[in-house]
């Protein structure tokens, strides 16, 4: 079952190169549900990927994030550039009428062949998502979209881990969001590329890109180099070499001001500063190209890639080996107190450990383990 | 440093048990920070814990969520029960004006010293938020807190794991959310234990009372035997054993309809249908209790926690170690679209096989590795 007219993986590939939207909505449906027909595809895409510049979106509830992305698309469409726009949509495992209006007003701009939008909703996995997030921004980098726009429709942490793995990173923030508070936490300003307060016809605009200008100088100062506000790719990645901001560390001061992020104002719905908006972006973009930062954040995205899929699989194997019902068993000895959790994880180690570690091999080739 | 002045463990842990409220406090910080210093007296603590009764309120924004813990935590002092609130705050990583004054609102109780209300914010890791949060209950539970609520501010997939693993979920939904909009995603409803229809004076509630009754018909359709949404506590949870809805599977359907969750409507605002709100809460602890599902419940949720606890200390030992290296060169590789990410994957896997699995084993402790 499954292969009566399944297309061959070397056929879909040539279908999406080909820039088929049907091809493509359908691949993206079989990758966000996690159907392992689509991997053989996937696989062989992997290597036509990489041209397009992804740009994430993301920002507070109310910030008209659907109605900047829309501007956003505009614009480059009348650049010449071709679009696509991944909604992580609802992040939220509620629904609500306003994300559902966005969307359909998104849709006007189905006809343009130039354009391709794309929601995904969370499936009761985080990793799910994320998955699925990466493998349509593939789907559509193969597909010849030169600008792939991932928009955070929720607000959780979650939707805001997925839009950091983008190239460039817009904030959006807006005025009027209660008195004394920061429109934006400073664990989410590291995320930020080019900061944007939309809204800006509302009182407080001003202030807003005086409070962010002045979290960025803060946190300048506090991370010494600044190397974190610079377009590293290493802010939010541990494992990121701490090199990349050797060049910028003995540079002046002023000169090193400048080139903090850019806080832009835009009112989405006049589509006022939205073109210096872009150019910011495109600005960010040819900076990272350049100074051989773009590789540098790429290679820390695919290395979280690789652990998140390495601890999933990791645990996938777990649970279906011996251990798991050692697993169960802690689980029951943590449930009833007769263990805490450092015990529990401590035992489980020593398990496997001495059962050869079935957690680290493959099935089939681990010599040690008769009767697996 | 931070020896100065330090309590011993047990001093902590006597202190916390006495329900000394600074030293919960300060004892609360400590775990939300990621402070080593404080698992010794975690793991001490872990065998106080156990008691207390855990509910978890979740909802979509503008649901009313605040105002009806507010009113929950009234009614349970009034019936002479302690309360602890966990409110997972923001669980969105921006701020905002509405969370700050619910907050300073539900403070109002903080004279009252049966009540103990805590916000845990995001940090920059759902895997962190999600342990601190779980150590916060155990430390509230171990201060003789009778009943614990973990409340949802934010709305995303991140908060709805965290709140499904108390004992009895309480899904919030409101009338008026959109027409033809599901409130709550049938993702979600398999979670709940008890449906509220909130702000239930609106027009419209007995309508979303009727869609939420028919969802739950339907479901227990879809799921044969229904037990997914009796309080199995296997529902979420793929490792949890299958037999936990043996017990019902025979029965006929109209005496098992009766034992959907049952759909209750409150008006916070007023406390209307607060007092039956918690008498339904009572009857699904009463249950749990009788059925011996609680123990599987917490087994499960124990399971699921203690695999989250492996993968992290899994990937931490990861990049510590001589594979660290070979997972960079490979994200290296995928970055440039040199390899995909199973094929990366997999050669990963391979190198840790090879090497003896340091992944799996105790550093020190793995007689095959030398210069570790």
């Amino acid at each position: 079952m499954g292969d009566r007219g399944a297309p061959d993986p070397e056929g879909v590939v040539d279908l999406i190169r080909a820039g088929d939207a049907r091809t493509i909505a359908r691949a993206i449906t079989r990758a966000e549900s996690g159907d392992p027909g689509v991997e053989a595809a996937l696989r062989l895409l992997h290597r036509h990927t990489g041209k397009a510049h992804v740009v994430g979106v993301t920002g507070p509830p109310g910030s008209g994030k659907s109605t900047l992305v829309d501007k956003l698309v505009k614009t480059y469409r009348e650049r010449g550039l071709s679009v696509g726009v991944v909604a992580v949509d609802p992040s939220s495992p509620f629904t609500g009428g306003a994300v559902l209006g966005d969307r359909i007003r998104m849709q006007g701009r189905a006809l343009d062949e130039g354009v391709f939008i794309r929601s995904l909703a969370t499936r009761g996995s985080l990793g799910g998502l994320s998955k699925a997030c990466a493998e349509t921004v593939r789907i559509l980098d193969a597909a010849g979209y030169e600008r792939v726009i991932i928009e955070t429709v929720g607000v959780g942490q979650s939707e805001v881990d997925i839009v950091k793995l983008a190239d460039s990173v817009l904030l959006v923030s807006v005025p009027g969001l209660g008195d004394d508070i920061q429109a934006i936490k400073a664990g989410v300003m590291e995320i930020g590329d080019v900061f944007v307060v939309n809204k800006a016809d509302r009182d407080g605009a001003d202030r807003v890109v005086r409070e962010i200008r002045a979290m960025l100088e803060t946190a300048w100062v506090n991370t010494g180099a600044g190397g974190r506000l610079i377009a590293s790719g290493g802010a939010h990645h541990a494992a990121s070499p701490s090199n990349t901001a050797a060049g910028v560390a003995d540079e002046d001061p002023h000169a090193f001001l400048a080139k903090l992020p850019p806080v832009l104002k835009t009112v989405a719905e006049t589509g006022e500063g939205v073109g210096a908006l872009v150019e910011a972006v495109e600005a960010h973009r040819a900076k990272l190209v350049e100074s051989g930062l773009l590789e540098e954040r790429r290679k820390a995205n695919a290395a979280a890639e690789l652990k998140a899929a390495l601890a999933a699989r990791v645990l996938a194997r777990l649970e279906a080996g011996p251990a798991g019902a050692e697993l169960l068993r802690l689980a029951g000895e943590l449930a009833t107190r007769e263990r805490d959790l450092y015990d529990a994880l401590e035992t489980l180690e020593g398990i496997l450990s001495a059962s050869g570690s079935p957690l680290a091999g493959r099935s089939g080739t681990n010599p040690g383990q008769a009767g697996d």
